[in-house]
């Protein structure tokens, strides 16, 4: 992950942080990084959508930016005696079924998924990172912070809508698209474990403030759309 | 590419060095650099036949090892004035006709092919590296140097060769497929372009230098299978 370019927004300060033994950290570590691989390879395997050798080349760099960042977890959890395949192994059904149902059918969807679908996954956990002991929340902001690749996406999606009224449609509904499977797969996601969903719920307060992260989302959601030209 | 433990056998040494500027370089590079990019693309598309999350996560790390080497060749592409991308299409033609004619349908047939297919053309260019600059040398044996990966991919296959008499005997079939693809893909490779063909020629002294040094290879070859438990 790490496409977004648009700035965070405040992170989430509850009155006290996590304790840095708090089961849920092991989770958060462990989905990060299923969310990595997952990444390589969905990247991996879309780029033969890419219209030339140039596209190909830029996507697996992407994907090898994406591994490192899951080597950089992989290390975290072993750190904290987790075993990194065992751990993964609870988000793979969640992870999975949002990229069966996300499944791009054009380069440009697969750009727009890269650089959208990451910029969500990244406000989603950054506002957690707030609330995350300073060595963990280090390691959340260094996997989910931006990379120079997302600049080559911005550019190929932006001269294609710029060019065509009826992609920009098409990818505008794509768009929103992923807007919703990403928040249902965080759902899924904090369903999996209750640590999870105990650390998300002691990192937003309560209800109503995984209710407000959820609209903080979609407003950053809507900044990175513009971005695109959408 | 990367993936042999056997030494390499003495270089060729020719009665002087090619001059830095020989037009054979840039395809030297070019040749390479497409290699790396095709077996990182091929290396994620045939994780898809790991049995586990572990292996799909090793093929992961081999397939960005590839990419790192890529990079450095891509540079040393630029360095030379070429476009990277310009430079290595007049290989695409001759390496994905190999990685088509050697579609592994099985992982062990995979890990097979990343550890023999690497060592072949490992042994090829490395060969003709001692006729090299030294400068373009040293990028060469950089990018072709042994990676840690190649010890998994031993385990993998001797484990299982040493349970199954017939998974050994198919697999040794395929290592002879394999080594017979490499030398025609060779050939090829060298037939598109001039510069290359000349480059190699000065390298090896003549065309019993280059069939001493395919020798040499099926030599080097049998070590890598008897390696593999094959």
């Amino acid at each position: 992950m790490g496409a977004q370019t648009i700035a965070p927004t405040s992170e989430l300060s509850p009155a006290q942080p996590l304790a840095a033994d708090h089961p849920g950290i092991t989770e958060l570590f462990a989905v990060l990084a299923y969310g990595e691989i997952s990444a390589f390879y969905r990247l991996a395997e879309e780029a033969a959508l890419a219209p030339s050798l140039r596209g190909r080349v830029a996507v697996a760099k992407m994907a090898a930016a994406e591994l490192a960042h899951f080597e950089t977890l992989e290390a975290a959890l072993a750190d904290r005696g987790a075993d990194p395949e065992g751990a993964m192994a609870a988000y793979e059904g969640a992870l999975d079924s949002y990229h069966r149902s996300t499944d791009p059918s054009t380069w440009l969807e697969s750009m727009v998924k890269f650089y959208v679908g990451d910029g969500l996954a990244a406000d989603f956990y950054l506002e957690i990172a707030g609330a995350l002991p300073t060595e963990v929340a280090d390691t959340v902001r260094d996997v989910l912070a931006e990379t120079n690749h997302s600049q080559f996406v911005v550019d190929e999606v932006r001269t294609a809508v710029a060019l065509s009224r009826s992609e920009r449609d098409r990818l505008t509904l794509w768009g929103r698209r992923l807007l919703g499977e990403a928040i249902t797969q965080a759902q899924y996601v904090m369903a999996q474990r209750d640590e999870l969903a105990e650390l998300v719920l002691a990192a937003t307060g309560d209800l109503n403030g995984i209710a407000t992260l959820f609209d903080r989302m979609q407003e950053r959601h809507a900044a990175r759309m513009a971005e695109l030209g959408l």
